[in-house]
């Protein structure tokens, strides 16, 4: 029986969890059979098995896990022949530090940057969710934190000339081959792509030419998923 | 005969480089035999032979090496057989991104809380270089820089708090044993204890329980250099 996948999906089943991309590459690198099931915001019920309310999650046999680190990390640990995420404890642990920037510094910066557009694209029924969740979050609505200021634009592209550097002299953030960190990475520029035509990079960058190969991976999943062409 | 490790230092012989505890760390962990040759800023004459300007630069035989990722992938290559800085080529991929990281974000959040301490602990004759070259590069003196404001102090502790998540759960950046990307960073705090007694981290901190276990390593090498106590 194929893992299921439990993903966040908005309007015309777009796929735009960050984490729950981490995920689905992570199951394409390991080469496991696996079958994703579209979750809203507002359906926790499918989740509550999982005994907490956030995707993405997974089911494994009579294995449930939740949190896309704690995924990684099982799936690395319970198919150890499958091609590795982390390539051995030293990588396992730098991965967890990129994991934290993205999560931080990566993560906010985007959102600033596409919330309005997400909201744009939710099922109907989770708009309320969203705009109350968001808006306690931010102190305003999704609308009033997307204004592309110069400051937000400055912040994202911070983020980003890091991503430029760590690339320098190397196809991927994991080195010659793509590996967890990429796909941590990875996650944040799959989930704009679901819901936003704003144009995050230029096609001279060398992180667009990284994000090509991205979308090119495991037969082109990634850029045949529901999202924007650029 | 021993490798050759040329490294700036200060008053007092006060080693202060992070790029240069860097590698002094990296020359520890593959437990090779070197000298270290102190430099002061405007020594250039002693490091000419290497076609630069800046230490680290290490000599080993025939080799001459530069800049302190570079000198690590040397010894790497080098010294296949001694205890890798890397882990592998994932490791490696990804230690790349935390050296980008700290020197864009740690380093910036962090000199300027320290920039007149520096100042303070120079040998006499770099005293000139140093303030006409920094406030070059800031637009003001170095004690006009380090004014320890509630933001400069903010920047830090968001560097600080990355690090802290990175840490969870695992004794050191690169995992369960200290590998390059631990190096990466202590190089900072061990630049900062050289030069300065402002208490950068609290005792409570996983972070400062991290840097004593860094100070510890290699009998204690990193602790009888030259620095303040905390």
């Amino acid at each position: 029986m194929p893992i299921q996948l439990f993903e966040l999906a908005g309007r015309d089943d777009r796929r735009f969890s960050p984490y729950c991309w981490r995920t689905r590459m992570a199951l394409e690198h390991k080469g496991l059979a696996y079958e994703t099931v579209p979750a809203r915001f507002t359906d926790k019920d499918l989740i509550a098995f999982s005994g907490q309310e956030r995707v993405p999650v997974i089911r494994d046999g009579e294995t449930v896990v939740s949190d896309s680190w704690a995924i990684a990390e099982y799936l690395e640990q319970a198919y150890p022949d499958a091609p590795s995420l982390f390539g051995g404890a030293t990588g396992h642990g730098l991965a967890k530090f990129l994991n934290v920037w993205a999560d931080r510094t990566l993560h906010l910066a985007l959102i600033k940057l596409v919330i309005a557009d997400i909201q744009d694209h939710l099922d109907p029924v989770d708009r309320e969710y969203f705009i109350e969740s968001r808006s306690a979050r931010f102190g305003k609505l999704p609308a009033e934190v997307q204004i592309r200021s110069e400051e937000d634009i400055k912040a994202f592209r911070g983020a980003v000339s890091t991503l430029r550097a760590a690339i320098e002299g190397q196809d991927f953030l994991s080195g010659d081959a793509a590996a967890y960190g990429d796909y941590i990475v990875f996650g944040a520029f799959a989930w704009a792509r679901a819901i936003s035509d704003y144009p995050l990079l230029k096609a001279d960058d060398p992180v667009y030419a990284w994000r090509e190969r991205m979308l090119d991976m495991f037969g082109g999943m990634p850029r045949k998923a529901p999202g924007y062409d650029f």
